[in-house]
């Protein structure tokens, strides 16, 4: 095993112990950089050099005894739309061709002080506001998406370009490439990590949270995010921090089963693994009940009514100056955004409110939610739409956001983790679902979990074939 | 004195003691009402039977020793904008002329729980949605205004109609008719007392509190009011409970003057009692500095921006089914608000932080700003500008708003307190702004300068002139 090929967790006890240098993980990163990034263009941004630098400091710390925990040392990757002093920020977008940022965002700078070590900036669907990141190529099959808008760092943790990586969230755009690559992907509540420095899609559900190979890896990072930051007007502090530990037990949870919505029009192979998952959980003590999700006809209506004036708002200014810098359908979603009402917004910003209280109510009886992430696997590129069975044809995008924007909508925390592989080897992703910074309950079904499934925290196996990339690659 | 006249702390240690019984009490109070209330109209509903019931029960308590704290048997009024099972909730208005509430409002039965007696419900300009309450007259002179939104409830306490009172404020509707009648009026921190079963006007900036005859009193009644109610969205739970007391001593404290915005175009006599105060907390021990509040010159778009579409969106389907309801200035208001776009509306969200995030960093280096409350007294019925010498003409109502609006803004504290009176012997208020959550401080200040003051806690002695309504009066 090579030292790419490491957990956060394993990597960490590895630099702990010193029988693996900072350094050694750091430059074997980069050469799987070297070997994979022109067939799968993760990344944006490559620090090669900033990365030794970093690695060569945290090995001289850990050799001095100064040692910051789990992530010192660590290689990550960055979504694009996450500020480093002195990196560009692109968002994907030839519309921020020259951004250059003067600080750190509140979560580079925590990871900073954590020892991770940035190896990059990984592509995001432009400015977020899409479910593709169509630069990027999935590294399980050459003819599937990467799923998106944290394309790219979900691909970098799934082929060993990065051991962890951020991602934001305001529909599911961690979840959703996580599932699609199979990856662990966690949208914490809302608040509870900062999102200054980030650039916002729609503030009023976005979230930054990490993607890992496994859901220990996802604790040890979000240990490291979790916090209040004045600068971020929406964050929050937890009841209680972000656990150390938690036990991989889950006798006496309370497992709800969704009846209605997430498991109507969804993939049967997905459907099959998500239910095998949740005998697993039985079988381990869990006990399981049926519940009804409140309210889920609201929430697509919900999710663009809030999204699309949020997203126009932020891009106003932009959008006014350079409309033809922005991608056809990006451009298309904010020029759209610019005509909703206020009375169309707060009707939407109310039923959020609705939704948000009857979920609580719902949550009051069980501990967790769990379902698909996604109801297909990733689709072929240049897929517009799924058919169903039942006849109704639906945007990939629509199918995509579906299941996970719930809880962008309610700000609940949600994770996903890879449960098993489609007929064609594509990963499928299972969703969990929380209350409010019921992030330890999440941790501690999803370890159960992966203690019992037989490949986890592996790679991908990357293909071999030749991706044509989009002209607007960067 | 009698009964009527006493204030909730000296009311309440009558009680206490079995000096004075809760039936004597109300009897006192309802026979006030008997004496004044066709002059003042402070309340749409007077429900003398309810109360003595009440009261009698009140008296039974506490001969069994069953005391309930410092509210038990004290009558006050609550604003016809907040449910009480069983009495009607008008909202002043024609278009709720057949609303009966099913519950209590979670402050009334906060305020039930306390032993406190509830002797009516007190007008309101029409659905808080203005700030002169024409129904109601001030009781300190028969040609001015009550001012408003809680016209009736500032009039019942500085009457003696009721101890204390509730209001509500969303841009000043609390501490402007407190400051016009000569009552103390508290707008606590956003989210502190809980707006369940209150009709709102613009919910992120509605605010619940009490409006009583000293600082003390406010004091004892937000302490039965505050606290986390999941049924508000917007409840927090306060860093610290309220206090139970509280040092009279600004000693050390810190005390801001603003140098722009609080004292522009305010009347001579009105800036003269505020500086007064100033120099009065100075020779008790205060340090004064100049401050300058930043961003000021946003606070009216602001606040226009955000409580148009929010009253609009409110009232969208009463507005929709019976317009003719609805007073004429109310209406063109709540039409006007639909046609608001959601763009506008972020923008006036998005200021609305950017002004949160200045005033907290101002409030680091302070811990109380001192300010008018209005920059007028109670203007004439009927007068609809105000003319300042350097010829600026302001109509009268965003001449009351403009001072108080900016902590509905931020949604930080806000006392108004009366601290004199004008040549023609109307009420003077002045301001107390703090840090959110820092209403301990507001009532250090305020009860240290009241401990000053001739005439505290007195009530007005009422006019006797015919005062003639309006034909919507209730």
């Amino acid at each position: 095993m090579q030292p790419f090929e490491l957990t956060v967790a394993d990597a960490a006890a590895a630099v702990a112990a010193r029988t693996l240098s900072p350094v050694e993980l750091v430059d074997s990163v980069l050469d799987r950089c070297d070997a994979v990034e022109d067939r799968l263009h993760a990344y944006v941004t490559v620090v090669a050099d900033r990365a030794r630098r970093a690695a060569r400091q945290a090995e001289r710390e850990i050799r001095e005894g100064v040692h910051r925990g789990p992530l010192h040392g660590i290689p990550y990757g960055l979504k694009d739309l996450v500020d480093v002093a002195g990196v560009p920020t692109t968002a994907s977008s030839r519309a921020w061709a020259d951004r250059m940022p003067g600080e750190d965002s509140t979560v580079a700078a925590r990871l900073t002080d954590a020892g991770a070590i940035l190896i990059g900036k990984t592509h995001t669907h432009e400015f977020a506001y899409g479910l593709l990141t169509p630069q990027t190529a999935n590294p399980w099959h050459a003819d599937v998406v990467a799923g998106g808008s944290s394309g790219g760092s979900a691909v970098a943790v799934a082929a060993g370009t990065a051991l962890f990586s951020l991602g934001t969230d305001t529909g599911g755009s961690i979840r959703i490439p996580a599932a699609l690559n199979g990856t662990v992907g966690l949208k914490p509540t809302y608040g509870l990590v900062s999102r200054h420095g980030v650039a916002p899609l729609s503030w009023s559900l976005d979230h930054v949270g990490p993607l890992t190979r496994t859901v220990r890896d996802a604790a040890l990072v979000l240990s490291a995010l979790a916090g209040h930051d004045p600068s971020d007007p929406a964050s929050v502090s937890a009841p209680a921090g972000p656990p150390a530990s938690f036990p991989a037990d889950v006798r006496g949870l309370r497992v709800g089963v969704p009846g209605t919505y997430y498991f109507d029009r969804v993939d049967p192979e997905v459907e099959a693994a998500v239910r095998e998952t949740i005998g697993r959980l039985r079988e381990l003590g869990a006990t399981v009940t049926h519940v009804d999700p409140p309210l889920t006809e609201y929430v697509e209506a919900t999710q663009w009514g809030l999204m699309a004036p949020e997203a126009s708002a932020v891009h106003e200014e932009t959008l006014r100056a350079t409309p033809h810098l922005y991608g056809p359908d990006v451009r298309l979603l904010l020029e759209a955004g610019r005509h909703v009402s206020a009375l169309d917004y707060l009707r939407a910003q109310r039923t959020r409110s609705l939704i948000g209280r009857a979920w609580g109510r719902l949550f009051a009886g069980i501990d967790v939610l769990v379902a698909p992430t996604s109801p297909i696997t990733a689709a072929r590129r240049g897929q517009e739409t799924v058919r169903w069975p039942d006849g109704v044809t639906e945007t990939v995008t629509d199918a995509y956001v579906r299941l996970s924007s719930p809880a962008n909508i309610t700000g609940f925390p949600a994770l996903s983790l890879p449960v098993g592989r489609d007929s064609a080897g594509l990963p499928i992703g299972a969703q969990l679902i929380a209350a409010p910074f019921a992030e330890p309950v999440l941790f501690r079904v999803g370890t159960a979990l992966e203690d019992t499934l037989p490949d986890t925290g592996g790679l991908a196996e990357v293909h071999q074939a030749d991706i044509i990339h989009s002209a607007s690659d960067r």
